[in-house]
């Protein structure tokens, strides 16, 4: 085990920071990280914008769900999908590249990359002592949020990631049993064998909520999952993603 | 500089391999560092199918496009997006969760969580002295890939990543600059010190290239991107998507 992997094993969501800006250089360093991520095809289709303004601050934790953590933290960060970049390239080089920017393909490419360099600065906080939270509350209503932060078309918010000192830690939620996730030359068939792995999963997850709870919470993995899906969540997304002009064809 | 951000920034793309497979060990740390990612709301949306057949490491590879280090190298994980495994759930827990599963929301968050998850697997790969090569060209006929590797409806493989002893080790691209990607309180708007700052990036990416390749290759970004995008490149993609009953609504 090297100083890397027990940085990523350890990692767990942290919802309190201290009231402590990170410095301009812990910033430059995070983005950094985050820049040196593997892109498609050398593509970059990421912006990155880092929230101070208190009152923007504010009014995105509200859009979010009222997070205080996304109000209370050592910097904001707001990871975006970005093909606006291409389309003004495409422009400037007098080539037609709008059809390819309106691809599902070129979506999916800018989301991939996008998580990417977001995961890259995920870790770098981390290994400098920094806790992090993701936040996909932000999508809750990506048309105001886009407002707040002046994005042009082509340029979709993914998610916002709190970063800071932490205040309060929480505890790490196990995950699916290796063998649920990992497959070898081909994915699982065998249906009886894949519900005994989610059954012996909700036991782990029970476990984990009744001993963190003193016996009060009693949740099993997926009926946790089935209750989330039953609700229909921020379906207005397909329309937003289109009127932005992505993923249309 | 610790070795986490040491790690992170030495990144450069290895696209050549000792024939020296990896240890049951080193697979193991790898893919528990991918399962320590952040994932939204717990979901846990992906699966990852390590390949050793070498008749089905070749066929994939013919299927991207020839690549000889999809064949020869350590190890080669295929990440999947993976929603199959929450239809199972709604019909194990006997609830509707359709809708959610076919809206674009819940297929942009099987995306990002499956890209979060590699990206740990990637830095947790470097870390233990590998080098790592994510692989797009999986992308070309997934049709073709999920035959393969027997995948159900609902995932997709969204990228190879080959990783290995490094045989040969190359350069690492310049990234946009700083001030181009990160943002504070709002997106850029003024367009003239955006173009400017791809020009600047253009003459960076145009020395790269000179320098590599002894005054050969003459290319700059913008050019690049533009070439790039103005062929249209897997257009099947939302139709495949949908077929798989993703990105519907």
């Amino acid at each position: 085990m090297n100083d890397v992997i027990e940085t990523i094993l350890n990692h767990r969501s942290i919802r309190h920071f201290e009231d402590k800006p990170l410095t301009e250089e812990q910033i430059k360093t995070i983005v950094s990280c985050a820049q040196a991520a593997a892109t498609s095809s050398f593509i970059q289709a990421y912006s990155i914008i880092g929230v101070k303004d208190p009152v923007k601050k504010k009014k995105l934790a509200d859009l979010a769900g009222n997070q205080e953590y996304m109000e209370k933290n050592g910097h904001f960060l707001v990871f975006c999908a970005d093909l606006y970049r291409h389309s003004v390239i495409g422009e400037k080089e007098e080539k037609n590249v709008e059809s390819s920017l309106e691809s599902t393909e070129k979506f999916m490419v800018s989301l991939i990359d996008t998580a990417l360099a977001a995961q890259n600065a995920a870790i770098a906080a981390e290994s400098l002592g920094l806790g992090i939270c993701f936040i996909g509350g932000i999508r809750n209503n990506l048309e105001e949020v886009k407002k707040i932060l002046h994005i042009p078309d082509r340029v979709i918010p993914l998610f916002g990631l709190a970063i800071g000192y932490p205040s309060k830690i929480t505890g790490q939620k196990p995950r699916l049993p290796f063998e649920h996730v990992y497959h070898e030359d081909g994915y699982e068939q065998d249906k009886e064998e894949y519900l005994q792995q989610l059954d012996d999963y909700n036991e782990v997850i029970e476990n984990y909520y009744l001993e963190r709870t003193d016996g009060v919470r009693k949740d099993r993995w997926t009926e946790q999952m089935a209750a989330m899906l039953e609700k229909q969540n921020r379906m207005y997304m397909k329309d937003f993603i289109q009127k932005n002009k992505l993923d249309l064809r």
